[in-house]
């Protein structure tokens, strides 16, 4: 119905997450009322982040260099590693700016519905690294496929390096979390790992 | 935080509408995933549009052409013109499939609060054009913005073309809306507009 063009761009824009038609036609149609300029900057911009970003060939985390900032931090702690599943993570815990390890990316989670099978997660280089490592925290999301992620990645830790420390982040109430508005899952683990006061 | 390329698409990405901080990182992660060729088919769509797209100079909806396929529709009643705010607009008329006319398309509707000024809008041809019309269909929005518009068209186009037909799209219940869950304004039309039965 709208000329060629603008049906591609639809086409292109329905690629993104959580964007169907009536999304993609209201971006399109602001593409096509913006200054040229800033249409061939926004192009150039997803050539150039093909181009420069790609995976740290120690965490795979996204970088544009070899190895990542983090990675390449002496400062850092490189003995502790927090697993999580994608690099929005890494940015998470970074503005919450406790954290002095270092990270690796899985790039996914195992999942069954998804279809998505160890093999096609950053495994294998997490198994070589660990061994140089005093403590590995998998920190995946509190959901079905996180926890099934660590659970698999626990057993596959220990299996290749008897002894090591694997340990998951404590599940609870969230800060400013109410009782009554939480659900059971969450209640019955603030319970299990309740810990003593003082 | 992110690397460089990556947060500039980011920021491209939140020129698009109702897209913030959060939407725009899923956006690029996503784009930073998938295969080369599709994102240089992204970026290409882009530039096409800006290229290949601009306004018909007759009615001023989209189009790849000098004059819209609507408006160079030899078998549509070009006598009649409906008059809508945006290109959005006229796939919505079409897809009713009713309507044997022809459109103008304001590309705006003047609003005081966005500052958008009657000059700002496709008015001049419409009132060259209307002198050739039987009747111009105010079919702006039900909104604030849309009446305004609408009555502003009708004092104009009554001011350079006395006797024209104007007509305004009616207002009342939608189909399949309940009394009890209208809004006042809404009942308030549809008692006023009310119509004899057979």
């Amino acid at each position: 119905m709208y000329p060629q063009s603008l049906e591609k761009l639809i086409s292109c824009f329905r690629i993104l997450p959580g964007v169907g038609e009536k999304t993609a036609e209201r971006y399109a149609l602001l593409i096509s009322e913006k200054p040229q300029e800033e249409v061939q900057e926004f192009a150039q911009a997803l050539l150039d982040v093909k181009q420069n970003v790609h995976f740290c060939k120690i965490c795979g985390n996204l970088t544009e260099h070899e190895e990542c900032e983090i990675c390449s931090d002496s400062e850092r702690n490189h003995r502790q590693i927090l697993v999580v599943q994608s690099p929005k993570d890494v940015i998470a815990m970074e503005k919450m700016g406790e954290y002095k390890g270092v990270y690796h990316v899985l790039n996914g989670l195992i999942s069954s519905t998804k279809g998505i099978m160890p093999e096609d997660l950053n495994i294998a280089s997490l198994l070589e690294r660990a061994g140089d490592a005093d403590e590995v925290i998998l920190a995946t999301n509190a959901t079905v496929d996180g926890e099934t992620t660590a659970m698999y990645l626990d057993k596959l830790l220990h299996a290749k390096h008897p002894g090591i420390l694997v340990t998951r982040i404590a599940h609870g109430l969230p800060a400013g979390g109410m009782l009554d508005y939480a659900d059971e899952m969450t209640l019955s683990h603030a319970l299990t790992e309740r810990r003593k006061m003082q």
